[in-house]
Order: C-alpha cells, then structure tokens, then sequence
C-alpha cells in the first residue's frame, strides 16, 4: 500500500494572544515549537492512521520574531518515510494583520514514529512520489535519515 | 475603495488536546467558540486594517461532539459590511486523524466592529460582490443586520 | 416530577487576569462566552441531575468592554424545558472593584441537551412556573425553540 | 470614613474542568488556593478602592477532596481592619451537581495590603462593626494580627 | 524502616512568564502558592512512595514581591513525620536573571497526607534524624501537629 | 571580561500535571520543549545580563516518553560563546517519584543570541574555560557554529 505526500499536508493557525508572549513581550519560542509539534504529530497520525510520537527536531531556525496579533501558520507534509518512522517537513508563515502578505518566520525537521495499540513501532505505508520535489525531499530526509543512525550505532 | 470577501477568508486550526477537555471528556464547547470567535477576529482584522471588536454571535449550532485528537479547522470569511460593522461566518470543520474524511460540526454569524486608534467605530471598505452565492450572502447578512436594528431602537 | 427555575440560578465570577487579554489589551470575547457556557452547562446540569451538552447559543450581543481587573459574574437560570432539552439564560455583569456599582455586559440564550450515561437524550422534570415572569420567560422560551425547530425541518 | 464588612463580600466560583486535575485525578489543591487568593483580592480590593497584594496565609485546612465537575464558590469577606493591612476570611463551599446540596471544603485567613499608585501601603477606611458576629470576627483578627507583628519584631 | 530528610529535597523552579501577572503587572501570589504546593506533593510523594494529598497549610508569608522575568525556585524538604502525614518546609528564592543574587522571597509549612491505592491513609517510613538543624526542625515540625491536632478535638 | 560556564548552569524543573499530556496520555513533546527553550534562556540571560532571544535548536532526540506525575528537570549550561550568540546545551532528566532514580530523556543545543535595550545583538563577555570538559565542549559548539555559517552563506 502507498500513499501521497500531499495527502499528509496540515495547517496548525493560530492568532499570537498576549498570554504566549515571552519576557521581552514578543511570542515565546518555546510556543511556536509547540504549535509545530502540533502539526508534525497531526500530519504524521493522518500518513500512519496510527498514534505517533516525536522522535527527533533538527535545524529549527527562527528568521523572524514573532509578535502579538500575528497569524501564524504552520504548514507541515510528510517527505520522507522508513518502515514506521517519517520525517515531516514544517514550515512557518506569518502575518501581520493589518499588513499586506506573509512572511517565512522559521522551519524544522521533525522525526515521527508510529506505534500501534500496544506503544511498539507500527509498519506503514510507503510514500508514492509523483514530482522530481517530492524525490528530492525523499532522497534528503533518506540522508539526514541515515546520518543519525550511523551516529547512533557509533 | 472596495474589497473582495474572498481576500477576508481565514483558517484557524489547532488539534483538540485533553487539558480543553469537559466533564464529560469531550471537548468543551466554549473552547470551540473561543476558536470561532479568534478566526472572526482575523478576518474582520484583516478586512478592516484596524482593529476590531465581537459585536453579536448568533445561530451558533452544534451538530456533532468534538473527540480529543481531533483536528478542529474554523473557517471565517466577512460576508457583509455596513460603515463600520462587517457581519463574518465562521463554520467548523472536523477531522478524526485517524480516519477518512472531515464533517461539518457547526457554524454561527459574528458581528464585528471596526475600531480607530482612539476606540472609535472605523470607516472601513466596501464589499466587491463577485458571485451570486456572494450576492446572496451579503443580502442576508444585511437582513440579519437590519432586524438586530430594529429590535434596539424598539 | 417538577423543579423550580429558582433552584437553577447558578453564579460563576471571576477576576479577569491578563493573560485572557486580547492583542488590544481587553478582555477577549471568547473567554467570556467560554465562562457563560460554564454557567449554561452548570445551570443545566443542575436541574437534570445528569451530564449535558451546549446545542445552541444565540443573541450573544456585547454592550460593554471588559478589562483587565473587572471582577465578571454570569449568572445562569433555566427558563424552559422541553422533553430532553432545556433554554438556559445566561447574563453577566460587570464590575470595576475600585469604583461603586455594576453593568450589564451582556446576555445570550443557551439551548442545552440532558443527555443518558450511554449519551442519548434523557428526559428531564418539567419545570414548576410560580411567577408571571416565569411564565413569560417560557412562553418566550418555548416560541424561539419553535422557531429552530421549523427552520430544521425545512 | 468607614465602611461595613458585609459591602466586602464577593463570591468567586467555577465548575473544575479536568485541566485543574492532579495526578491522581481530582484537582489540584494549588488551584483551589489561587481562586482563594483571587477572592481575598476582589474583596480587600473592593474594600479599599486601591491595588492590593497577599501578605500572609494562614491555617488552610483542606476537609475534603474536590472533583472534577463540581461547582466551587469561594466566599471572601473583610473581617479586620489595620492601617493599611486587611484580614480577609475566605470559605469554600463544594457542590457536586448531579447530587444535592453544598459541603464547606476548606477555609483560610489572607492578610492583604492596600497599595497607593506608588507601590506604599495605602490608609484604608476603618471598618464599621454591626453585629456580634463582626466584632467577634474583628476581635479575633486583631489578635491573629498582633502575634504575628510580635514574632517578626522578636 | 527509616528514610532522610536530604533525600527528600525537591527543586521546582520557573522563569515567570507574563501570563502569571496579575493586574498591577507583579507575579500573581496565588501562582506561587501552586507552585510551592507542587514542590510540597513532589518531596512527599518521593518520601512516602505513594500519592499524597494537602491537608494543611500554614505560615505562608510574603516578603518581597515577584516580577516578570525573575527565576523562582522552590525548595521542598520533610521535616516532620507521623503515622502517615508529613511536614514539608518550602522555601521560595528568586533570581533577576540580569543582576547578581538570590533573595529569599517567602516560606510556609505544608502539611502532606500519603494515601494509598484506595484513598486511605498509609503509613510511612520514620525519619532518621542525622544534624541537630534536622533534630530541632521535627521538634518544631511536631509542635505545630500537636497544636492543630488539639484544635481539632476541642 | 571573562565569565564561568558553571556560573550560567540553571535548573527548571517541574512536577507533570495531566493538563499537558498528549492525546495519547503521555507528556506532550511540544511541551517539554517549551521548557527546554526556557531553561536555555534563563542560562544565556544570566551569563549575558541581557535580554536573549532564540535563534536555534538541533539535535533535540527524545529517548523516554515522560509520563503524567513525573518529576522533569532541564539542566541549561552555557558551553560556546560568540559575539553576541552563546550555545546552550539542554539536558532533561525525568524522575519516577514513586521509584528509584532519574533518567536521562533528552538533550539538545540552543543558539541563543544576546540583544541590546534598542533589540541589537549585544557584545558579550568571552568563555573563561577552566576543564578539559570545557574546552572539548567549547570545540565542538565552535564547530557547529561554523557549519551553521557556512551553509548560511552558501
């Protein structure tokens, strides 16, 4: 059985309310983490029809603060995916309201793993690519895939 | 100056966790309209350049319970607008992950107030109706607009 | 069996904080409808003695902003009851604790449904009318429930 | 000027949603002390027309559990009055919904402290006693407020 | 079987995020209390290796208020052991993270209950008393159980 | 000016209330994060006296799930120091308070970059390194930095 990348493509939004604001008064980092997380376990449950857990983040890069009364929304797709782990790509945008256009603030990798009834890693479906992008993402998760096992069983 | 309803259309989304859990152990109603009523604050927002205020809620229905792990979407999009008060639909989607499919769980009509910088009912743009279902929706968010009148001036 | 309106009248107050703030710095108006539902569900369940469920809010019309200190009060009373559904009128009142006196905020009509522990709809006491107001209250109770019922079966 | 002790009372009260819960199930007693808290603040606040900040707590006793679902309604009222100090009694009645009637869960003494805009202890009317029931009150606040003051001067 | 004081101490800290504030913009007391409260279950939980619930608190004086931004810490350690409740000391530093030094900012005696699987209470290991400090602390720990226990029977 | 990597070691620990459990009833990943991100900028804010703002996070592998009533402590130290960017590492162990000893469950590094009153990054003080621990550590942050340069620039 396959299934399609653009078939995992979540949208996590939210408006910044003033109660997610850090010291210095803009958003949090930890909450936009959370918000992401958000969308990589909703992106991966509905790839995996399963429950799924965070396994790994890699190169979460903030670009942009984030302030009070933005739009924020996190956009994540499955882009790669092994016998019960995927790797799921989130982006996030962000708006001021009362501007024009969207900005890129910040995005991740984040590592997600399938479990059955029982909490083990459950088998699923493999990724049907059908663009040279979505081959190109594959082949990069493979790698980044590949370079924390080695690490792992050194 | 005019404005299409189509550039006002906002998604607010979030995957239901169990601290907006009630008694009951499904999620609580008044954490959904808090939802409905932040993506009703974006779209008015970002219609008005200003910002913006609840006005009236009304014919908020609840068709279906909402399940932890669900994903909740509101959509919110102005459908009317007076001088300064702008009438948005929100309706709400809802995703078991899961499982296949999203169904309709409610919709309701929020009334929104531009405000100025001082507080002040704002001037805002008029609507640029491009399609007889917009048509349709402006003459009844006006019907609904003009019984409210009536019914304060009483 | 019957039961009084009187016995239904719950209290739920509060001392606004700052983090049920909004992006302009008031009270947001999802976290008093949020507070209003509590009393709606709490009212309800009083008077049927069993879980309910929100089913419908309308005239939710705000006249006042609320800030940050106002200590809110809602208070909750059911004024008709149907076979498994009852209509609950929720108000809330405002008050500046450092200046004399309250203000009515706002008012809304909340339909909630009594519901089995299998989660079917479960019949309730029908309501005992001492007072002439009490018995306006219903039959204006009873004339909107009429009205979402016919505009359903439509 | 003086003021009564019973113009100082105010009710706070919420339905215990399960996000207040603790790990074994009913709720936090940590939340029951901060609507305690937020109680004695309404009331010494509304008391003395000016910001005010918890100085001491004293003799919370915890006579039963609290559920989720039950209705809490914490009591606070001014029962002693020093220069700029107040000595607000806090009860907290619990209300199982589907059950009747209400149990007394626990009390508390706070010690609060008028403030002036600057942050010093502000003067505060005098309280006017009315009954034997206030000036016993008053009597035995007097007395918990003077051990106190003898300890910290040892 | 017997246990240690030192092998009960627990360390609960935070950096205080705006959303804590209360109204006058200072950390809100009743979130401190939470947290020492937290500190109190965790140090008896580990001491009893049971669930436990609070049954006392007393002695909670506020020395010095709390800003946003500051590192609270919470010390929690028994001190005073019966058949089955405890006494836990807490202790509140905080940090300005951006000048030198801790300050104590306030303390309170916590009375804990172990219970066991059925909600009963359980009895726990005696403490073993090591330093004069720990000899004087559960004279005074038992003083103050003698005196509420007295209380309680008049 | 010179400064201690053991002067910037901060602790925040806190006990795993179920309002932040996942759907699946265990620690929501998102949320341990957020304490992460926390902690780290508590350290950079202590070693820097500045305020402090995120910039990244890599290598955050989770190797335990983290279960309701847990005690977690997030151990933040800084390890490399730039211009104005230190790195953080994050360590988070996880305690059973009903058994015997912690674990490690996760760790990861923090770029965090120190910022001016006007919101510019800020000078800071250089590492003085005292240990062989110090000095591999500050090799390899000194590393990670440089590849995260590169591909900036590339």
């Amino acid at each position: 059985m396959t299934k399609l990348s653009s078939d995992s493509i979540i949208y996590i939004s939210e408006v910044m309310m003033p109660h997610k604001a850090n010291v210095a008064g803009n958003i949090h980092g930890g909450e936009i983490i959370k918000m992401m997380d958000s969308a990589a376990y909703a992106s991966a449950r509905r790839y995996a029809r399963s429950n799924v857990v965070t396994a790994r983040i890699d190169e979460v890069e903030f670009h942009l603060p984030i302030m009070i009364g933005d739009l924020v929304t996190c956009t994540a797709q499955v882009v790669y995916v092994g016998t019960s782990s995927m790797e799921v790509v989130v982006t996030v945008d962000v708006e001021d309201l009362e501007a024009e256009g969207k900005k890129r603030a910040l995005s991740a990798y984040f590592t997600m793993v399938a479990l059955d009834k029982k909490g083990k890693p459950a088998h699923i479906a493999t990724l049907e690519l059908k663009t040279p992008e979505e081959e190109k993402a594959f082949a990069e998760g493979q790698k980044r895939y590949e370079i924390h096992k080695q690490r792992k069983t050194r």
